[in-house]
């Protein structure tokens, strides 16, 4: 078997899920940092791994994977009993829609390339880009909290086992905090969050557990 | 079998991605417009189908699912034979990430709310808004140009059968158009389109075929 790396930025997203992922399998994986303050992501070595220049990228069986959703996937369908998606077609949908509602509605849009455009735009500073996190992060997560509102929901985001929705789930809250956004009408997400903060695979995958000193 | 009910909007490019699909799958189902210019999103009824006040909606073996690529993976899985993703975990997992590529990456950025947001914050009109659709559209199709230089690319995405890739590119194509994005570099991604817009699935599925009179 091949060494597995992953190629990552402590701050990152989705850097942040595959890291829980790794770490809920157990896995044996060797970090390498791509210091996206410094522009690491955009030099032609990491261009090669990812021509997306986004990170994460994930060598690993061979292969060098992108996009954090899809290579938790890739787990899932070759690491059996992963628990990322449930074993029946609804449920994997319902947690596949609450991964997407925070993956593809939230996060995207409060990317810090996206909000250093809109500071641009505006000639704005940082409470520009504050007030953009908060609005977006706050909606979008407020939709979220409506959706786990029904009889699916357990101690985690699908159940009582984590799956791909909570490993989506605890970095959009881990930023929604960064940026002041006010959480304290969102108690399902407190509740779940605070379940995943007790076990070690989410608390290994934590930017302060993983920041370069 | 209960009846199958799309509930669409028919410029919405999540909306176009299920009716790709449903269509491909030979589906007999029966569209409900929602009609985002007058806000029909946000009323209670469609909220009770989807919290998040998004379309699509699908109603379908007696469920309500939303997130069109959660939709796209529940009929991979419950309808044999789709083709929307390939067998091998290494072919799904770039189709995956092909996918998401452009519906996490461009898609959500381009959204009618956040650029509507980005004219109040700016006070700028209709040119704003086309040069931010042209930027990260722009931009992201770049990238997806470049991920699909590589040796699995056929005919269309991956391999000479339409994907979920395809079922995305596609209706973002349609969107880089309206917008006037410079399409002449991406060469791959124009020809794959040409190919899919060959596809009765596809051309019955586009804007042009479902607006309402």
């Amino acid at each position: 078997m091949s060494e597995t790396v992953l190629y990552d930025y402590w701050r990152s997203s989705a850097s942040y899920r595959v890291r829980i992922a790794l770490n809920m399998l157990r896995f044996d994986y060797r970090t390498v940092p791509v210091n996206l303050l410094e522009g690491a992501h955009k030099a032609q070595e990491h261009l090669d791994r990812n021509p997306q220049g986004l990170v994460p990228a994930l060598e690993i069986d061979g292969l060098m994977l992108t996009q954090s959703l899809a290579i938790i996937e890739y787990l899932a369908e070759t690491r059996h009993g992963s628990g990322f998606l449930p074993a029946d077609p609804p449920g994997r949908q319902r947690v596949r829609a609450l991964a997407y509602a925070i993956a593809l509605d939230i996060h995207p849009i409060c990317n810090l390339g996206v909000a250093a455009h809109v500071m641009e735009l505006t000639g704005g500073g940082d409470a520009v880009r504050a007030a953009w996190m908060r609005k977006f992060i706050g909606d979008g997560l407020s939709a979220v909290e409506r959706m786990l509102d029904a009889p699916w929901t357990g101690t985690f985001c699908h159940g009582d086992v984590p799956t791909m929705a909570d490993i989506c789930l605890v970095p959009q809250v881990y930023n929604a905090e960064r940026w002041g956004v006010d959480l304290s009408g969102l108690e399902r997400i407190r509740r779940i969050a605070d379940a995943c903060a007790e076990l070690p695979a989410f608390r290994a995958a934590h930017p302060d557990a993983v920041k370069p000193a």
